[in-house]
């Protein structure tokens, strides 16, 4: 039999963790013993608890890294280990992998936070200190951080979203106000100096909402957009053509050639050379891409294998293309995810938990899928997309 | 080898009703041949179309109830079959059991329309005329029509709605423009001498467009509610408490005391007496309940096995519940069906198909559910309900 | 300013109930201070937390009924207090209307517990000690229990199915190895003595389930159904003509006279005087409700509004189908819910949390609604129904 | 006023192709005649429509492109127009947007079949004849042809899936039968000679049927493999550690250090330099990429802005991911989609309408979307994929 200590420090018991810890303990078949607790007497005060935990010594050691990443940390601090990596992409078998949370590194005697946090990543420790690295982008020789001595996770407690968000927070339902909903996003995104992005399907377009969007974009409200090649060519029919894959957007009729207009808006960017030229050029005079251009609002269009086209501006490798999102994504305070799973996951795959992020869409498995793998930090509201942003951007004019 | 001679007119073509004969016919391993055929010459005049069917004589008479179906009758008719019902509720083996279309009897030598045309009945030849029945309603020695002989389906061809419905009429999908749809929904609901009828779920009061749904009524728009216990109770908690469900309609959040409203809200109504007489008191003074009171709009609401309460005026026997939702709606024109599938599928099988039915659900297969159970004419709007009510009700204000 | 001290005892951190206390008094704006706080010190042992709510008085006096569901008592426990009920099903406005979970009353110097639990009751003093009783139950100078004083709800804190259903319990995802779901399902209701109960809508015929369902019925498993005239219906519907809403189960194809056989179904059931008579007449020779006739398990078959018939067994007032749903129940500790909204909430209201609920269904809103509606204790498997009842059938022969 | 002719031949009326031709004449607001019409006299003969068409100049041209694409072709071919590309991937304005239906263009008096269908092409003419080409693959001077004149539409009729897949043509719906549905799948795939490409979403592994599926293409039912990173990262995962997204495949619940083998998955992979390579070094020793790299059946791994990884075999271009698919599709015969709308409407895009494609996802709009995007080809069923892969690799061993 095997004891280990650990400690967790914050809003531990009203922010659920320590329902979380315990329980992980149990399941674990190892027993815990609460060595002292000492409860924040107020809402304000945090709590702390040391935590001891006996039971065979692999089910502890094989404990440990579940508890670090709930926020649990060795009573003792140690020195982190770090190896270097044996080639170019590859690291240690043992090597730390890290979660969305805010990270500390215990070096040298103090802790020092990782930079440039985000899921499944390594902790490189270069000179100017311990960084967040992709696996494909280690190098021979980096030193990785391994095991979990010496790594402190700080969870967000969400404490402080308890008074606006707290509504959206439990299950995923389509019978709740969406009004309210609308409000809060409101409120979050018009707070001075917040800088949202948008991460956008195709939907937006087909449902409508262009106008909205655009509004939005016009209003100051939106400092990035992030999407893939379905949106901006179906943006861009519609400022054409007025149809979005054939049906006209005024009376939800297919048009004469609609079938083509697709595939015309892509050849007319072609002519032009790309998206920023026809703007130029006075080609493209309206919707949602011409609006990022004339209001200098930075986009990034991924690639995707179900792409037509795809137009000039879509970056068609992933590698560089998540590269290009997550460097856009690191001044960014908010995160509207507006029907589309894919680029939402991808997205969430790169954020720190810091950043509020909030899912719209009309299926709610997309909701759950997001927090399956990882991202709990965001909120889901099930309704029809466009009627929402037609909402919200009524709502920031009042 | 047997065969038999069907003629079919209409708009069989355009309709795709032809298609469906057609098909009908491969499939059951008959033959046909195309005796005759005159096809309209312009999209106003009808076509008309005479088919030889041959095959073993049983596959050929099994044929001929599903072809009634779909229009198609015998070349030389023939006076209709009548038998008595042998006890009450009990009708001979084959009994002819009726669609939700015009249906026509020939008798004594003319063609006769069915009285009171609903799907699944059998027809009773009275003095005064056929009139479908329900079965249970089926009196010993009542006159039962059987076979298909001399009977005649009128098919609605859907011709009609064309070009104000035709773009919901495909498949159910979320991705559509909502205004449009609503738009729609405005210009028919509005069209002088228009009667339509909610069928509406307690979604509607959860989403918080209560609001919304007492301005159509107050308006004018509205001739008929029909539901259930559940809406009744959340919409007069709302009033009394501001809540639904516990939830408080203002801010999202549950309040103090919340999963006692819902049944303060029946306390309070069963010491009034009723709905009506909590109005009368003043005691309830606002929500739809109140606003049906007021504006002298009849409402019906049937019991449900999940009732609480349930309220005075809830219809808690099932059968006379369908009696009386099925007395209301002889005189309705348009149904619009708000996000309640058990009273959605109820209304759809009391309908003739000339009632233009409109469901709205964020849920994608209570369309095809109904659609499933034979209510073909029914056109869906995959949306937010609540977003739907607010803008049906702006759209119609202007 | 105002201060009140509660209690809470049990499994309290690790089943996560402190931390939904601590947030209900956070939101609510007041302040807590934690007395004094005696965790278990191992898994076995429950914990003791002495909590004092400091506020403004209303706002401390609001939050004690909600504390209340949460399992708090008050520090020193009083009489309960009763007031007559002033008509007959009108009850004093500050009634406690009841949770799901085992309540006991503090009555002439001890905790008695409540009979006949389930949520949105009163309790009725009776001689023989305090009865859950539905609103409708309540007879002029019933001694109604009123306020919160003396009342102490016992939460199930879940940790009794941790290693069996923990997997279930989180988020309702169709991401997830159902044969594993299986397996705990058949470990649960093979235990010796379980008593299981099926809530089964009319997708168990069409998906082809039947005969899965009927070996269920045959081998032991199952004690009781409860459903509606659908059930039956297609049940009876394909045992005489092997089809259900006219679809073969064999081919999956219409067939001729299809859309008949539903009528005819009933109609033969009506000739022969209900469905136990059909049985002993040997017109009925297999299917559900043919096996649960042979093997005496009872049934309850629930009328509602879009019924064709009904058959004759089929209770059509919906106050007598609650009373003899509840009365089967009380017996019942398992309950399979397959596929039916409308008889999965109604059998939800009336369960104590004690019993274990199982809701399989394709639609992942379902289980969200049914645990908005307060039954917590319900686990969700997204599966294809007919798909999951065969596998089923299979894991209990081997 | 103006008037054109166009013939239309084959099962244009059992197939419901006739209703849609005249729809979209009436819906144009032109008029039509039928000039003549020859039904075929059996279900074995072709029918033969001349169709003239009256109206304003401009309607009747407008109208051309649109039942082009319904298989009307104008009565006197004249030869096809064909135009320069005026640069790389920038095409006339007129270009003919291909459909994925087989098209005929008349070339010096002959009727030339295009080669590699697909839709949202454009048809070149090279020296061996007409090609479709991707936009992006035209080069400066390539002949495009232009307009509608010489082109002529075959639509797929749909007849020929009369007795085999009728039953799941007609709506997506989840209360069906799904074993019937295997059936029909197990006998289109054993048909010998038949080429049979999975593509695959990592709900596969994640559902548990990764056993089924290694069964599937160790017995020779597919001859190819389309899918992303996920997959083979899920897929190896569980072969190294048994677990999928951290999950144990075994008992459903989280294990120790779950969340990173995920990354040790990749991490191994990355070292032994590549998938195949792992496998010929011993490391990767089951699971379906083993299995594929064993049996020598193609796999393309498309990659996408959210992997992680990816893993050396994918390919992060798109373009040249898309090439590849592709090419290896232009054998294939069946193709079955397994829960992943991101390849399933890439796949989609690229397949002639000829090839059976079978969509089985437990979210009923997957279908919709595919069929929205002009895959009218493809059915669909609704169930759990892991289920349905066990039961198909059943249905194959009997």
């Amino acid at each position: 039999m095997h004891t280990e200590t650990v400690v967790i420090e914050g809003h531990i018991v009203d922010s659920g963790i320590m329902s979380e810890i315990l329980d992980t303990i149990i399941k674990s078949g190892a027993q815990f013993k609460i060595a002292s607790f000492e409860m924040g007497k107020t809402n304000l005060d945090p709590s702390r608890a040391k935590i001891e935990i006996t039971g065979p010594k692999t089910a502890v050691s094989d404990l440990l890294p579940r508890l670090n990443v709930l926020g649990c940390f060795l009573d003792s601090p140690q020195q982190v280990t770090a190896k270097p990596a044996e080639a170019d992409r590859v690291v240690p078998d043992d090597f730390y992998s890290t979660t969305n949370h805010t990270t500390k590194i215990f070096l040298d005697g103090n802790w020092v936070t990782a930079e440039n946090q985000r899921m499944d990543a390594v902790i490189v420790i270069e000179d100017k200190g311990p960084v967040c690295r992709k696996l494909r982008e280690v190098k021979q020789g980096d030193k990785i951080v391994c095991g979990v001595g010496g790594i402190r996770v700080i969870p967000e407690f969400r404490d402080r979203d308890r008074s606006d968000f707290a509504f959206m927070m439990s299950e995923t339902s389509s019978e709740r106000r969406v009004e309210l909903a609308v409000k809060r996003v409101a409120d979050l995104i018009r707070k001075p100096g917040t800088r949202t992005a948008l991460v956008a399907g195709p939907v937006v377009v087909h449902t409508g909402s262009s106008r909205a969007t655009c509004d939005l974009i016009e209003s100051g409200y939106v400092q990035l957009l992030l999407s893939g090649n379905a949106l901006a060519v179906h943006d861009i029919e519609q400022s054409l053509y007025g149809t979005s894959l054939g049906i006209h957007l005024d009376n939800g009729l297919p048009v004469n050639e609609g079938h083509r207009n697709h595939m015309r808006a892509i050849n007319t960017i072609y002519r032009a050379g790309s998206i920023a030229n026809a703007v130029k050029l006075g080609i493209l005079r309206s919707g949602i891409m011409y609006t990022c251009v004339k209001n200098d609002v930075p986009f990034v269009l991924a690639g995707s294998i179900r792409d037509d086209g795809p137009l000039p501006e879509v970056i068609t490798d992933m590698n560089m293309a998540q590269q290009r999102y997550s460097e856009e994504l690191r001044s960014i305070d908010v995160v509207l995810m507006l029907s589309t799973m894919l680029h939402s996951i991808a997205v969430g795959n790169m954020l720190p938990s810091r950043v509020r992020t909030i899912i719209v869409d009309i299926n709610p498995p997309v909701v759950t899928k997001l927090s399956d793998r990882g991202s709990s930090q965001a909120v889901g509201i099930v309704t029809d997309v466009g009627l929402f942003l037609n909402l919200l951007s009524q709502t920031l004019r009042r």
